[in-house]
């Protein structure tokens, strides 16, 4: 389970599904999220071999995060936990 | 995603997988965490509709938890999450 340890991690991984996203797409992906504690998620995951990092050939070049192939097989259980949410959210209404 | 937010609420989760269990026996199943931090996990689980607090007919009467229907359901996608982690594991070894 220490996979997807960490506040946010399961959001990191989960925002990342649709492809790579720069530091800043993930910032405003995840609103509440401080860029301190996203880059030590982002360390973190990269540690655990769950995403990886690449420089864009932009000008300046930039960098962005990327699922591993074994960060993508994270994908459908993060849609499972939130379909999950939505029907309990559906049920205390 | 909310569902699983907080530290060790996955693990929670996780250990209430094959049936009821009080409040030391997931102390013990989940070594790292405080006293402090699992009452505050279950509390925010029971409240998310997630699990549901039971009082035992033992002598003195003793409180366990268990995961609700829906809770229930969170349980393969944490299956697939550990399995990817092995995985992950094996990977780096």
């Amino acid at each position: 389970m220490s996979i997807i340890a960490g506040a946010w991690a399961p959001n990191v991984i989960w925002h990342l599904r649709a492809g790579p996203r720069r530091f800043s797409e993930l910032r405003s992906d995840i609103p509440p999220i401080s860029a301190k504690v996203l880059s030590q998620r982002l360390k973190e995951l990269e540690g655990r071999g769950v995403l990886s990092r690449a420089v864009q050939p932009t000008t300046p070049p930039s960098v962005a995060y990327a699922l591993t192939v074994l960060g993508h097989e994270l994908v459908p259980a993060l849609d499972a936990i939130v379909a999950v949410g939505h029907k309990l959210k559906a049920e205390r209404r």
